[in-house]
């Protein structure tokens, strides 16, 4: 749920007349991207999302995500392009905030992932990190293992969100302060590909969305993100094996991990619940109930966090 | 700001099956609509509307709106029909609640109209109501002047929305079992046609939306709530003269109003800004702080009441 900001059409106008597009047609606010406000906008030239970055994006990082897309489109990935204007500016001005107007791709966020679709997600995420191997840009992970702690901290009495929780979340931080891997394969990852962030089309993904948490770090870590976001029932209780493998297998098709990674991926899984179960923990204490935003329970990554804890875990990542 | 109902991929698949437009290539809830769920629906065949009914619109309300707006498309009216299935069926069942899939019309509600556009939208109401005059469907007025005694008594205590309201509340209400017309032209009207409820392209109307507040009332009332609705700065503290004689002007070229409706504007007009207000501030005291939907403020509906009391106010219906 997001569109915060009014667009006024003739600011609106003024801004789609800085590009070779036509004028405008239409112009939706949708509720998509909880971290911006986003619309469809149709124009004589054919569709796009204009994005207006509200304040968890930083405009500073904008020249990143637009370098980051371009070569990601470049090398064959089904992202959107930020389209630039006729003097080559992607990152623009209206209503106060900055915004693109992006490329619009056709495709449906799926609730409930089949096995194939899971695969084809795996995939699209492996053909997405071979093609992030040879990209130059490095951007810092502000939601890395190094500021859990920090989160936490900032968190308050995690007790409050849910009673034992502090007491879990701390043995976790300890834990991944002792077995945190060192020296993985490393590159700009996504870092948040959930399904909410893949459109597909039946079994075929149509596209890769919302690269505000790009950063560099472990590609194997990405891996265990999407593991956690696909393959668990909505309340965490349960990892799908079926979808697991699916997700794995679709994964090695396109990168083979090396021993060090098929290692550390429970440890790495166990970091990827620790990061959302806190995050959420942290916009949960933080967030006003009447915000417009929809906090996010974080007790399904609570969940996940204890299964990706239990002995047999390195089996979760088979294929 | 809407979007209350989650759709399920495979149930919107399901849905769109039953209808000759080809599968589904994107679905995006959009922000539009305070009443209903909204979608932007993009299939093989073009994109569509795919509204769900939430609480405010009765079921049995949905085949009046559907021939409604059979009859004024069939009539040249810019309204978006009704799309219906293989079996001719438009009112569907989806997520648990009535749906229908409805035509996608071009165009942008606008923030600041100017003249020539409140002449444009004038003349849209009175083709429009050429049209609804040869209607036969009929729907009781539920917001109509009959019932906004109930609805300040349902409010509660007037003055807690704003020191005083109340005491103008009782008069205007008082005024208005006095003075409200008994035998003026009366047809199936829109009744909110408010600027988000018209989709224009420059000076052109593409749409006429959202009618489910239509019901038989008094044609002169119509123009009157458009008046309020066009004419106004945003805090209601000034009719704007010349867009309020465009808005007439338009009106007049397409319909010859009575002289008991000229004279009778208004007071119809004090109506009509006193069915905003009161049902603006039931909804100020009676939505919870914490609502997905954004509480409209009554205030600007008072000062247009205010407006509408003073002695010149038939100079603000001169065209």
């Amino acid at each position: 749920m997001a569109v915060y900001t009014h667009v006024d059409p003739d600011d609106l106008a003024a801004l789609v007349a800085r590009y070779d597009i036509g004028s405008v047609l239409s112009c939706k606010g949708i509720a998509e991207g909880v971290e911006n406000s986003n619309f469809l906008l149709e124009t004589i030239a054919g569709r796009f999302i204009l994005t207006l970055y509200e304040k968890r994006v930083r405009e500073g990082d904008l020249p990143f995500f637009v370098d980051l897309l371009d070569h990601l489109a470049a090398n064959g990935s089904p992202v959107p392009a930020m389209i630039r204007d006729r003097d080559g500016i992607a990152v623009q001005q209206i209503s106060g905030r900055a915004a693109c107007i992006i490329q619009f791709l056709s495709g449906i966020s799926l609730t409930h992932p089949t096995a194939a679709q899971c695969e084809a997600a795996g995939a699209a995420l492996g053909a997405m990190h071979r093609a992030l191997a040879g990209y130059g840009g490095t951007r810092a992970n502000s939601m890395g293992h190094r500021h859990w702690r920090d989160i936490a901290a900032a968190t308050g009495d995690l007790d409050a969100v849910r009673p034992g929780l502090q007491a879990v979340v701390d043995e976790e931080l300890d834990f991944i302060d002792a077995h945190w891997p060192a020296d993985l394969p490393t590159h700009v990852v996504h870092a948040d590909l959930f399904p909410d962030n893949v459109l597909m089309l039946g079994d075929r993904v149509t596209g890769l969305i919302d690269f505000y948490f790009a950063a560099t770090d472990f590609r194997a870590y990405d891996l265990a993100i999407t593991h956690a976001a696909w393959t668990f029932s909505a309340d965490g209780s349960n990892c799908d094996a079926a979808r697991a493998q699916a997700l794995v297998r679709g994964y090695l098709c396109e990168i083979a991990l090396t021993d060090a990674e098929h290692a550390a991926l429970p440890t790495l899984a166990r970091g990827a619940a620790l990061r959302f179960l806190l995050t959420r923990a942290h916009d949960w204490v933080h967030t006003p109930a009447d915000a417009l935003v929809t906090r996010k329970d974080p007790s399904p990554f609570l969940s996940r966090l204890l299964r990706y804890r239990a002995d047999d875990a390195a089996s979760l990542f088979a294929a």
